[in-house]
């Protein structure tokens, strides 16, 4: 069954359009397993916490992209490889390119580290789909202007910059598995896109 | 100055001769730091716990040696290199063998990719002087009976025979980093041979 991800920078949308095609996929009497990263199994919830907690020693880059590719193993045995399996869609917020994006882009970790990375923590799953939600930072910065933030998002604009641009050319390198979004249309108008999109690759009827 | 590391598996006795050895070196006017792994920087301790603790979900393999991996680094980065640069002899108890004997060996990951992910997380780190204390798997049984076990202790006889033969393996792929010591010697006599060892090697005065 399709394997879809979602990416891009924090309040671009992600979770409201991964919330809007799971209710469609609903709707068509499909069986929708919706999920994230990191945090998507039991193990990964502790993972989460250490991840993106503000207090307490924050972990090296090296240190957190290894936990971030734990969490991810973790995900791809219990949860995702199995949803598969059963015949569900797995719908996840964020997945191996948020590594690329942040660790390798933000961190400056050498990208043949993270993508060695990758691979061995999902062992070479890639998913059916990959929707990339693009918005300019400012944009991402005023819609999170009323959160709670956390250790991520807590970095300054070089960062997520660093992080947009990283994204914009992973979609280029495979834009088979990429599909690019304008992120400041609206909800309703991305999800109407996406449900096209997914039915002219012939993952949807 | 020296980086010292202590391998076997559990109940081999390296505890006890990592102190007897500090206690050695601070006599000759030294200045020491013991450490360990998993554990030993603020950011491992909470790493520690979610690996060790018999409860909850384990994490796969995979997902083990990532965490194993994710404490390395923290622990490479904020408190070996610091040390060893401002002068003082490291002593270890475990580092990056461990996880080619216990997670490579001990859970089947090839060895190619511990050796991988053990040079990411170190950026090549070597110890000057690695101690393996080998002693038969039911001698560390019996020593371990009164002990409350952790989860990796919890693995049954073929995950120790395995790890221990793994570690003699390694020593001999590597004899001039190691020094194997038969642990089911006093704790005095290995003292004795660890110190002359480290003389004959020019560590040590």
């Amino acid at each position: 069954m399709p394997f879809v991800t979602f990416e891009g920078i924090d309040g671009c949308g992600k979770s409201t359009l991964l919330e809007s095609l799971g209710q469609h996929l609903l709707g068509q009497g499909l069986t929708v397993q919706k999920t994230r990263e990191p945090g998507g199994s039991e193990l990964g919830k502790d993972l989460r916490q250490i991840l993106l907690r503000t207090s307490g020693e924050p972990p090296c880059p090296e240190a957190e992209l290894l936990i971030y590719e734990a969490d991810r193993a973790q995900h791809v045995q219990t949860k995702i490889r199995p949803w598969l399996e059963s015949g569900a869609w797995v719908l996840s917020d964020r997945f191996f390119d948020s590594s690329t994006a942040f660790q390798g882009a933000g961190r400056k970790i050498a990208q043949e580290h993270v993508t060695w990375l990758n691979q061995f923590a999902t062992g070479s799953l890639k998913p059916d789909c990959t929707v990339l939600i693009d918005v300019p930072v400012e944009v991402s910065q005023q819609r999170r202007k009323n959160r709670r933030h956390d250790r991520l998002e807590n970095e300054d604009n070089t960062f997520h910059e660093s992080v947009r641009r990283a994204y914009l050319e992973l979609s280029k390198r495979e834009p088979k598995r990429f599909f690019v979004l304008d992120g400041t249309k609206s909800p309703q108008h991305l999800t109407t896109l996406l449900i096209e999109e997914l039915k002219s690759r012939g993952l949807l009827k």
